[in-house]
């Protein structure tokens, strides 16, 4: 299987490169970047100096299947020629995520180039859209924070257990703003250092409230959601409060119980989604494609409280968008992304 | 003014020898440590080397004010023959901080040494508690994550603004945990890493509740409070979640001009809480003894949020400390605490 | 083949875990440690649950190869009794490293328990040691230290190119002083911070001297070797300073060209051992095999300087254990080890 | 003392701002920015908001004294016109540093805009340059390397004790690379690595070697400079390695104890530059304005070690520059500088 990554030179691309180098069925063949055009893969990223591919203005080769890693808007303009001409599309970036022409202009600031695509569009997560996903021509994978959010509330949202009053409390690795300079990411800047931010709303916000509301009928989430810039390079753990249902489970000892089982039979048979026994941490990702999920019950407010942890760059982008090729072209989910974490 | 320092070894205990060493009236004169007795400060600790004391088992000189940094219970026991023999005391560990002492048993697996003291001994965050400090003879020096979250909340609670259901999310440095060793403070474990802990019940919660109740008559808070660990050595960021009370305002607009002007009120005339009009940074209190607090209204669920930073070991510990001793011996309330802070 | 792991505790011992659970010829099949015995490998650590295996107070299995994590003197006196009974050991620690017992009870505080197995003990630096290395049978792998100074000087100390004049200046991240709890492996006493340390000496010293004497007959360096703690969990960068043998070049210009072509010439062929042409960054071998190697000649006073980096718990440890494994049963020495560093 | 700073907008001047805010004898007056223009300092700098100046074009109010934090070049243009007017400027950038115009082309590629000045121009290292500085109308204040090193090796090359050999070693937080954005000083390249950088000539070198030079007649020292870039904000750590001149002393022993004796003697009295009895660590200098010296022999091969530690931007900038302007004003040399590090 040929492969090509649209944007190699940005965090998500060099990711992609990474993983796919050994992946046993897929080949890269061919990479672009809006940098660096001309210059080969390995004097640009040392790291990736086995590859010996150069750095192209666009994909020359065929390829059976594009991973997108331009930033929005100038991701939907390099893909939708691809999808027109029948080539399948994974996209890293948002523009095939909002259902709503609307709101993607509200977030993005920018009209839609092919709205007609965004029903054809699957969103890419994995575990929880199989069956759209097998077919998918164009995958929308899914932004880091609602990888870790969806996958965390999944369950309980699916079941009805939860009112609409959700808070996600989510911490992120700086690797997450990307490769691009900015002060926010200057290392002086960063390091010890904390702090929530876009806190009057993160285009992560309607994204994670759009796929709540799809995974029960009926169900209108109204979600606060605060990111926060922590210091280090890779990692999201995301901290999801809600409230029960009334009347949907005895005592908060028991609403524990059942949640756990719920989480367990709910994410049964997932290799990459793993619910676990003690709060988790984004080490324990780090590198590989896991998302680690902590279900569990404040017993003395009977709050639901959901702690998941993934690694930014793997679960939530590159690996999650390689889990989906492997689901479209019927190769086994992981395929290419067996790796333990890298601890410490 | 002379001061002593009961345990002068750990982190709170060093951070108050630095504050105190320029203090225009107090001069340090005397040091107890329960390891390292008999060395000189210097040689345990380079940066104090100026400060030319011994690590004494005791304080044997007479002290005109005693701040205890000694963990909880062995606290206790330093500090209750002191206030019995008539010497103030500032108490920064946890042990006189909840009014119940069921509750300290509970949380702290212990019986409490002098319930008789509880009543006397007056809760440490200044700038709301004035009246009671000045007079005070035992001061409970709060801790670092009440300090935070109150002063986040106490705008709000007091006016009887919001719901009892009240989530706090607070991340906080490893140096919170002291200087004691533990695998879960080794830097290897620590770095590149975010977790929540304690997340079935951290000790600060039920001082978190004493304090938010005592703020109102009749307000009994329901409070889920979820401490996480974050790669630095200082800081502590709290993110608060509270539902208004219905009515209290018109739209989420309207909330949130009024929710800033009633903090920025509350707040007038203090020097080291300020509410801030950007999503504050720990970094900005580096090494002072500022709180700043930025609250807001997340418009599209009208629900408050009110982030708040400080340094753990000044405002929320060596700094808050001093303040009181400022206020108990009428001194201004800045004596020695004029620092900006350290950035980048 | 069937490989057992003594001590897994430590953080060689999980990197070895990690590594070899997808090395497609060995077969992990029992781990041992000093405490948690009896708990599974994936309780003691999350990221190797999918290793099932218990951890047990001896290898109770049979093995084709025992790798030992245990610190110096413990580790003698396991890996002895399994070399008797013909068991081919591999030895991180570094009780077979030094051929002089004189010189290891100098070092190490310790007589050592088997002298006649120092002479029969192959020094495990794959690369310069290939033929003896073939038929050991107890391997004792190289410190981290000693593997970057090592391979950054032995082309010119083999050529006789410099004098025995050597200085060596090395940085480390935390992770090479283990898992084990001390304060000066406590976070906040590690972050933000920079030190030398064992400045009178340190253990790798003499492993350095005495084999960069056996790469030249009749050289006997004189290196001091200063190695620094520095804030970051992984990564070795040893930069070597050395003055040329009088007349060994013509201009520093040729100097630098000739030292170039040499080090491409004598690495030519290692697929870990990479010659650069920028100064290389640790990060570039996070999590992987390699050792970059930057060799250049200070024009303004015709000095060599060489620069390597390495990953201390991989090509430092782990690693460099399993390409000698991999040489020493025939298989190709890049199995399992095929990793590209997990950047950023 | 009306004090007034050119550029207050990168880190040397926000540092400055800190520091004179609490100067007994000085009132900052004046801020220039060369961005943020007309917005008041506490705007762009949340942690200086009490001092209540706007950012200016150009230094409106007239000035006792300036202090230029400019990037070099700029910084001579900003700098002549106030000395030619009368103004005492102490100047932070590399603009007055080099006596030689030639030099100063060769290694900042531009011509001097006023070689004259660079007679007159006083080499700010206080504890070496008293009487000069006394009088001084310009000083050029040293770079933060030079300060390091100068520091660590003066009194053995004021004594004529070493040869001329000699290899410094340095490692620098990030924030010696400023505030711009640049690749190399984005958060996510730079945590987690160390790397060496213009490894082919930094420009603090022919500082360093004109410096060393002028400290004894005859000595030409061949200087070899190696700077690194390790994951923290504030530090710089130099580990400087020389030969003692044949004869010097007598064993390494007698040198070591001799050499002790010889730093304790040279900074006796000197309230910020302290010989240090252990390898010295850059936290213990963190916000203050100390350098601590660990001078050594490496017993093995009787060869000199140093190491020096001090904070890049005060020791090795703002402070060092406030020392300045207190020597020139008669003031004395601690006044404003009199902060304990903070640690941990």
């Amino acid at each position: 299987m040929k492969v090509g990554i649209i944007n190699v030179t940005g965090y998500s691309g060099v990711e992609l490169a990474r993983l796919l180098r050994h992946h046993p069925q897929a080949q890269l063949v061919a990479v672009t970047g809006r940098g660096a055009v001309g210059q080969k893969l390995g004097d640009v990223f040392p790291h990736l100096a086995e590859i010996d591919l150069p750095i192209q203005q666009e994909l020359a080769n065929s390829v059976d299947v594009a991973f997108s890693a331009l930033p929005q808007v100038a991701s939907a303009q390099a893909c939708v020629p691809l999808v027109r001409a029948g080539v399948p599309v994974i996209d890293i970036s948002a523009d095939f995520r909002l259902k709503d022409p609307a709101q993607y202009k509200e977030w993005y600031q920018a009209d839609h180039p092919a709205p007609d695509l965004l029903e054809k569009a699957v969103y890419g997560l994995t575990e929880l859209n199989r069956p759209a996903l097998r077919s998918a021509r164009l995958v929308a994978n899914p932004g880091c924070y609602p990888e870790s959010a969806i996958l965390a509330l999944a369950p309980v949202v699916k079941e009805g257990l939860v009112l609409p009053d959700i808070i996600i409390d989510s911490k992120s690795g700086v690797s997450g703003a990307g490769r691009g300079l900015s002060l926010g990411t200057h290392y002086s800047e960063v390091n010890e250092n904390v702090q929530a931010y876009q806190v009057g709303g993160h285009r992560h916000l309607p994204e994670i409230t759009q796929e709540l509301a799809h995974l029960r009928s009926g169900f209108q989430p109204r979600v606060t959601f605060i990111p926060h810039l922590i210091p280090m390079t890779r990692g999201i753990l995301s901290s999801c409060y809600a409230t029960f249902r009334p009347g949907a489970f005895g005592t908060a000892e028991q609403a524990r119980k059942a949640v756990r089982e719920l989480y367990r039979e709910s994410y049964r048979g997932e290799t990459f989604v793993k619910v676990v026994e003690a709060p988790p941490q984004t080490k324990q990702t780090w590198g590989n494609n896991d998302c680690l999920i902590y279900p569990t019950v404040d017993i003395r407010t009977g709050r639901l409280v959901v702690i998941s942890v993934l690694d930014n760059l793997v679960k939530g982008a590159a690996g999650q968008a390689i889990q989906n090729m492997n689901l479209m072209f019927g190769l086994p989910e992981t395929a290419g992304l067996e790796h333990i974490a890298v601890y410490p």
